[in-house]
């Protein structure tokens, strides 16, 4: 051994370079996240499942991860953003609805009374939303959402609600798409709601979006074919219809899901139940600094039941606060 | 210019190898199609989409070709296959439903009386569906499907299902797939009697199978979630049906479309009203010998509307007796 310290120093400089790979593949991919629990189970999942060879690989074509929307890719408060929207539509379509002035909720709604509203229940929220979504084409109603999203603005942030998206969350999908993963929105929200503007936002395109419906109709206007969107609720994406519309849509059951709220309960426990390395996260919202603070009580994203099965079953829990070094890309570093 | 006769010859090879690339890659793509009208459509139009900096350019994401299946994909006399399954079943689940016996369909059905059942119209056969396809978890009816296609046989060519399959059309989509494109199915059939197949038959994997539906329920069984089938229709994905599901499942608006009866007209027409290169397709089946032979006045996939409209438009009708030179896989060449 004529220069022991050359060894030594090779192989100190083999492990730092290993280390530091690593550690650079990490912060690279998920630069927003804090080096926590959160962050380290979804990097050992991730790990597990593309590994070749090892016991837990799973092939690209079953790397199907779902995302619910309001309240986990963007935010959901004061209320949810696609409710902000039919209040807008309510207001630039009153003047063409006089009737409206005395009939309930809109009646209530034009003179800005908006717990009255909300006192009417999902009853009086579907009512509206069929007044303000259906009765065009879909192509007309894109561009209403196109519109809508180009000049409105968040009531707390005066940022466009397109900018209201988690950027660690962002981060997140694309870490798992450069894995091979094809990731899925899977939202109580309206899937013609989001198809045009989550590609741009997120990098998910129109046939990974699934998502509430209401029922639209083929017909024929001025010898053209169009698909006519009619005041009828065709299904609820929420709660139980979560894993009946992943089975519907996508037809595997995905091995990664992340929710925010008791309404993801059953699809975090769909994936959870299939074979093979599984991963079930939930954004809890701890930030009212940055956020808003919310789980148990909230009318608006309750997380209750959830957050209990979470802890029982060890399923993954992001901590807002904690767990993230910056909610939104417009916040200063 | 010394060696004139080199230079011609250099030429001539140069041009014999640029022909016989052509050729090559036409006859690589799709053996089993002569080279008449409808392979040569079907060629242009990939060429033009394809080609980087032509006005017919279209992106990669944009590449969406749906197709029916029965009587497109695979064949569909004497009766749909599905509905020879729903058949087999209700022998099978005779014994265990003596009522029966006295309850039409089911009745004329187990007497071997298909007329009588037919004349029941839809009403009738939606009863079998219902009977033969619900009341069980999704697992264990893709395991119904799965053991039916590897048991029962056509009652003509006494082959499996899964090899009445149309060789020439596996080419097809092996070809368009191969130039970026993603391939759908949209079917009336049941979706979750194809998707157990669809993949090994077609390359179509199981989350772009769009078709028919019934209600399904998520449930928790001895605390396990599982998702129910129910004895209700969800939605019958034909005719109006399909431009609505495509739209639905897909978002896009497919740029080529392949039917082959009046069922898949609308989407037909709702592929050709979009905006740039389009390619629309109806298989006819002229081949009384190798397959079967019938159009207009056919119960089972009639092509009479919808022939008209590709006449008048111009839209590529394959005659399946003139344009393949062989239907299925296991003829012999």
């Amino acid at each position: 051994m004529k220069h022991p310290s050359r060894y030594f120093l090779a192989a100190a400089l083999a492990w730092v370079l290993a280390l530091s790979t690593t550690v650079t593949h990490a912060a690279d991919a998920l630069p927003s996240w804090n080096d926590g629990k959160a962050k380290q189970s979804v990097i050992a999942f991730v790990k597990r499942v593309t590994a070749k060879g090892g016991k837990d690989f799973v092939s690209v074509a079953e790397r199907i991860a779902v995302f619910d929307n309001d309240g986990t890719l963007w935010a959901e408060q004061p209320m949810y953003f696609q409710l902000a929207f039919a209040l807008d539509r309510v207001e630039l379509l009153a003047p063409q609805r006089p009737e409206w002035k005395d009939k309930e909720p809109f009646a209530s709604l034009l003179k800005g009374d908006l717990k009255a509203v909300l006192a009417g229940g999902e009853k009086a929220l579907l009512e509206i939303v069929m007044a303000t979504h259906a009765g065009m084409a879909t192509e007309e109603f894109e561009k209403i959402v196109r519109d809508w999203l180009a000049t409105a603005k968040h009531p707390k942030t005066s940022r466009r609600y397109s900018e209201m998206i988690y950027q660690p969350m962002v981060e997140l999908l694309r870490y798992l798409r450069a894995n091979g993963f094809r990731t899925y929105i899977v939202s109580g929200g309206g899937v013609e709601f989001m198809r045009p503007w989550v590609e741009k936002a997120y990098g998910i395109p129109p046939e990974q979006v699934v998502g509430s419906t209401i029922k639209t109709k083929f017909e024929m206007r001025d010898g053209k074919p169009v698909i006519m969107r009619l005041p009828e609720v065709d299904f609820i994406d929420d709660k139980e219809g979560k894993p009946v519309a992943i089975n519907k849509f996508i037809g595997r059951r995905p091995i990664a899901v992340f929710g925010n709220s008791d309404g993801d309960l059953q699809m975090l426990q769909w994936t959870a139940a299939g074979s093979g390395a599984r991963f079930m996260g939930l954004v809890r919202h701890t930030d009212a600094e940055r956020e808003w603070a919310y789980d148990r009580t909230s009318s608006i994203g309750r997380l209750d039941k959830a957050l209990d099965e979470a802890q029982a079953k060890g399923w993954t829990v992001v901590d807002m606060k904690k767990d993230w070094k910056r909610v939104f890309a417009f916040e200063k570093p």
